[in-house]
């Protein structure tokens, strides 16, 4: 089948490619998913396909973004501590969504492949939770709430590596008491130690 | 076989206890332990494991315990981030075999039954981690480093959740230089924050 015929473009294409990689690999795992099966179920070619994603990994983590999109809405509540649960509330739920998934095995068994695991540290470095931790922080700071402060990006990390340890331990969702309690007794302590 | 015929007492049954528990433990999984099994291999009697161990699920973490061993050493270089490096390099270390034996498969069956998974978490609210953190911390306040601080149990235990994640995510050890990252971008600052 050719595009020429179907006539599927930009969005709805890549649509129909993500969707055909997830549930290709729900159905065959990271290990036996190919291209080509992807493309056959697309109805469409590996050319297309590898001219936006250029391995299987960055295919098949952009299948499951797409089933786990990043929460993109604006936080702003007016005040640091209100921002911070709520974002945190949205990793929370995040983390144990990745969770039931990797139990169900189909990220489980993807993340233990060394080029996965590589891609996913990668994109850690340069997450959105950084950003988005930044742009919380500066508004804190316009409001005088607390001085400018830069947060180094193991330290915008730590709600996640909280909130995922926490998931593990506890095999659910992080409750909003957890959540409130990581921020009131960790991170707003760090977001203070740093601010000195 | 009695206890009267060994004679065996105190320390040396229960090593003999422990290791037997081990053993099994390795070679049937925690699904298929029994205290019965566990007693036969070690030459004892049920009621001698019972008597101090109530469960099979304390017996095993005191036999996992046994392999893995808390650092005891008393933490004391004569400067906060010195002992918080040592600290976290021990815990480094810890988690690290803890992942490899998980991986290997024995602790992660073991875990996942809910009442060592509920053991666990109730032993994590009164860990020694608490403690070691709170002692290198009065130092510290004594040499006039920091102000005296509270550490709440939440922010005592971030390195190990920041450890945890981490070793997860390399799927290995964390480095030295992780764990100095840790300590100077996350854990002083911290303890700062709350020292304020």
């Amino acid at each position: 089948m050719t595009e020429t015929k179907s006539r599927r473009r930009g969005a709805e294409l890549e649509t129909a490619i993500l969707e055909a990689a997830w549930a290709e690999l729900n159905e065959v795992g990271y290990a036996a998913l190919t291209i080509e099966g992807v493309a056959a179920r697309a109805g469409t070619s590996k050319p297309v396909i590898y001219r936006r994603w250029p391995s299987r990994a960055t295919l098949v983590l952009a299948a499951w973004g797409r089933q786990r999109p990043m929460p993109t809405a604006t936080i702003d509540n007016g005040d640091l501590r209100s921002d911070l649960v709520e974002l945190f509330n949205m990793i929370a739920r995040r983390v144990a969504g990745m969770m039931s998934e990797m139990i169900a095995g189909v990220m489980g068994e993807t993340f233990r492949h060394p080029e996965v695991a590589a891609l996913l540290r990668d994109r850690l470095k340069t997450a959105p939770l950084g950003n988005a931790i930044a742009e919380i922080m500066r508004r804190a700071a316009e409001r005088g709430e607390l001085e400018p402060v830069e947060v180094p990006i193991r330290a915008a990390h730590v709600p996640l590596d909280l909130i995922r340890s926490e998931t593990m331990l506890c095999q659910g969702p992080v409750s909003e008491e957890t959540v409130e309690e990581i921020v009131d007794d960790v991170y707003l302590p760090l977001l203070r130690g740093l601010a000195r």
